[in-house]
């Protein structure tokens, strides 16, 4: 039983294995804050991690009010007939301490998947609080796509 | 004489002729809204046109503090070195009453020109009185690429 409305298959889709997209939260005075980030599907709850105590975090620490924004690769500009997919994720944000290793971990594997073998990239050290993660409950899922069905 | 950021080069050259980016602005509720819309330069203001009276228009009638992001299409997630590039232009947006029809106009012929040459599309009509344009002055410019040096 949820009173919150779930991203139908189509939507979960997009966010397999992860996907990138821009989180949208609000500034200390008042006006939105961008940034992108890698988001999991945990569940009906969006998921991202955090290395450090970023002003998005302190914004959603203020605010829980977020909105994830998805515009899927599309050639072209649509026409008014046939308009350009998104999906925006509008949620309820909270930060949860300490628990961010394994989704960084999760992450880094799969961006070291999609390198040439003889790739290689340092993996950042997490602190030693081990950082942060938000986990969002969507709350209303707007857009133009086959997800909004 | 600006005291405001200007975008350089590289980042004018991501709205050549029109660019695809999603507008955030702020919901009575006090959370953020997105949608995706097609944005021009026109000088150093960025400008969209509408031909109805939305909710993004109420919202920024009410706060005028919106950011627009482009996020330019890319493969891969990037890697903690060398991470997915975005562009993020936080501004003050103003509406304008009554001069959408060149910018339509002027979407709809980029449109048309990147079909085939049998298609064809239904032209909206605007509205009688002109729509609505929305023209944001640039307060700060965010973001991971080449605009940000």
């Amino acid at each position: 039983m949820t009173n919150h409305p779930v991203l139908n298959d189509v939507a979960r889709a997009l966010f397999e294995p992860v996907v990138l997209g821009t989180l949208s939260t609000i500034n200390p005075d008042g006006g939105p804050q961008v940034t992108l980030v890698a988001a999991f599907l945990d569940g009906d709850e969006l998921v991202h991690f955090h290395r450090g105590w970023y002003q998005k975090l302190r914004n959603i620490e203020r605010n829980p009010k977020v909105a994830f924004t998805i515009v899927p690769p599309a050639d072209g500009l649509g026409t008014p007939g046939d308009l350009q997919p998104y999906l925006v994720v509008h949620g309820i944000a909270r930060i949860q301490v300490g628990d961010a290793g394994p989704w960084s971990d999760r992450l880094l594997d799969l961006v070291e998947a999609t390198l040439p073998p003889e790739a290689s990239f340092e993996r950042p050290e997490m602190p030693a609080d081990g950082g942060w993660t938000t986990h969002i409950t969507p709350t209303k899922i707007v857009g133009v796509g086959p997800w909004m069905s």
